[in-house]
């Protein structure tokens, strides 16, 4: 079976392991709302996986805080993500009517007039001064590439910079802006596409996709969407991925900072309930079909852009997670729900290694 | 390397090699519609895997026919594939309506007035008795599972009966009903989804579905859904499956008879491009978007159940098919489309077992 290694197979390139300096390929994906707690993050390094910090929604002074505790529990190397801010221009008049189509959910929730909100999203540059002045080893972006002096910035204090593709064309345009490495996004995945050229979130399966990037770009190419276990992570390296980003995993291990209802609906859930949406943020994602989205589904048109109807279901999904009401609750997951389990991250990347040494046992057999 | 036979590495089970009497697991996907020549047949069958006859729309003549002709060109197993037919129930005016809908393509076509079908689709009962009859030894289903009496008859035979799931309770359904194995088809498959329990066609991608799959069902697991070649093969068996079914793989081979825009369209197009219809059959496939496809995009929900579509637009696709008119022909293909090869069978089959065996030795380094 290859190099034995403690009497185990080596199935995986050490070159993405000592890019990344991490004993395993398995990256934790950076979901952003209070699902990657500095536990999740630190236990996921701690195991010899990258934990990484969903820092999309959060403020430079939370960012800074979470890094600040992240480190003190753990000496391996994690990473920060980022969400590229776009361009886009919007009236009044139309956040006004956007808030509106909200109305009756807020009513339900008995949520007092809360305004419309004058600033969508966190300020991505304020983001980027933390993660410039603080030693984050690794920092990645969602929603696009940053520019070339952002690029050269980070790159000139030795962060390992990672991006993310839907598509070949997205993966060939990270590789072009000097990317270290790209998550290339199956439509399995849970939670927001990571599109960026083309709005309307092309939906690839992570089996045709992977390897169509991997004969694409140089650069190593991390598989995600869709992979669970062992036998998932075997089967990306088979696609000639070098490593695997998994999200829907790591949300309902014990130190997830996700609601327990959604873990308890990701657990409990079949394959055919995740779904696409805009009806939350404005963006396509993955999410467990509730009745938000099913009475979102008709008005689809006219759901305003990211950032714009996050910022406006914001007090919603508050208000939802505060009162157990997990039908207006936004509930990312993956499509490989029957798989998940609620373990500590240390026993699940335990049997994550297990599990996939086991898969290629089975293959050379 | 494992069991090491003639110097290469064994990287299958040889149960599901036994079942079929196929030298490796690999199957061709039963494409209808002329695909599936007695040549490409005979020579996937011939290079050691299990050639399929995609008879859903043969009468019971054209599929003796076929028979003969494949037996006649090879000693080795191969397969027919049946459409289970639905109940469904249509007046006249809608029909004609549904026919109302296609008028501008026929009359861009320079189609003659048709008429109206009289009857849909070809008849399962009598493709039934040619597949009893003849030495067929595997038969499998799509659209729907076979009712009791058929399955007794057909094993009574000798035949080895394979179903098709794409969700994890079709998968058990046709465990249920005693089917032999099982494809499992992810959402990347080009052509028709065979889904039959919800009509809806939930589209979970290849790499969350199958190990779902393979964990419900105790008959083996056949992965369908972007597989294009040797890495594609080992994901699929790391997954959990017991072998592949491969479609637009072998649809670009030179033996296969679809129209040769259609192979060039394939070998030359994006994976973004697939998409799926119900267009041109009334029952959702993944082909590449054309004008026929967009157009018809706005009517969707005006268009008729299968078989009636199929019928109502066989003039317009033929015609579409001798006047080399793209835009108006079903460009069925899934999602791996840059991997994509216009090779002999011969040496497809060699290409696949050779980067199999790689994708394998890859791993276990």
């Amino acid at each position: 079976m290859g190099k034995a290694i403690g009497g185990k197979s080596m199935w995986y390139q050490k070159e993405i392991c000592e890019l990344l300096k991490v004993k395993y390929p398995i990256i934790q994906a950076p979901m952003a709302g209070g699902v990657t707690t500095p536990e999740l993050v630190a236990e996921v390094s701690n195991n010899g996986g990258l934990g990484m910090i969903g820092a999309g929604y959060m403020s430079s002074q939370q960012l800074r805080e979470a890094i600040s505790k992240v480190k003190a529990k753990t000496n391996m190397p994690f990473g920060v993500n980022l969400f590229v801010p776009e361009r886009i221009t919007i009236s009044t008049e139309e956040v006004r009517k956007a808030a509106e189509l909200l109305q009756s959910f807020k009513d339900d929730l008995k949520i007092k007039d809360d305004g419309i909100p004058v600033s969508f999203a966190q300020s991505y540059e304020e983001q980027l001064e933390v993660v410039l002045a603080e030693d984050v080893p690794v920092c990645s972006f969602t929603f696009g590439i940053p520019d070339d002096a952002t690029v050269k910035n980070l790159k000139d204090r030795g962060k390992i910079l990672i991006g993310s593709a839907t598509t070949v064309e997205e993966a060939i345009t990270n590789e072009k802006v000097s990317m270290d490495a790209v998550v290339v996004q199956g439509s399995e995945a849970g939670g927001h596409r990571g599109s960026f050229l083309d709005a309307d979130s092309p939906l690839i399966g992570t089996m045709a996709l992977v390897p169509q990037a991997v004969d694409a770009v140089k650069i190593p190419v991390i598989a995600a969407g869709g992979i669970m276990d062992g036998r998932g992570i075997i089967a990306a390296l088979s696609l000639g991925a070098a490593s695997v980003q998994m999200g829907t995993a790591f949300l309902t291990c014990q130190e997830s900072g996700a609601h327990p209802l959604h873990k308890e609906a990701i657990l409990s859930s079949s394959e055919t309930l995740p779904e696409i949406t805009r009806s939350f943020s404005g963006k396509s994602a993955r999410g467990l079909r509730n009745s938000f989205m099913e009475q979102m589904k008709p008005r689809e048109s006219e759901i305003p852009p990211y950032p714009v109807q996050n910022a406006l279901t914001k007090t919603l999904r508050k208000a939802a997670g505060e009162q157990n009401r997990t039908e207006y609750m936004s509930l990312w997951s993956g499509q490989g729900t029957r798989l998940s389990k609620n373990l500590t991250v240390k026993q699940f990347m335990e049997e994550l290694i297990r599990s996939a040494s086991e898969t290629v046992e089975r293959l050379g057999r």
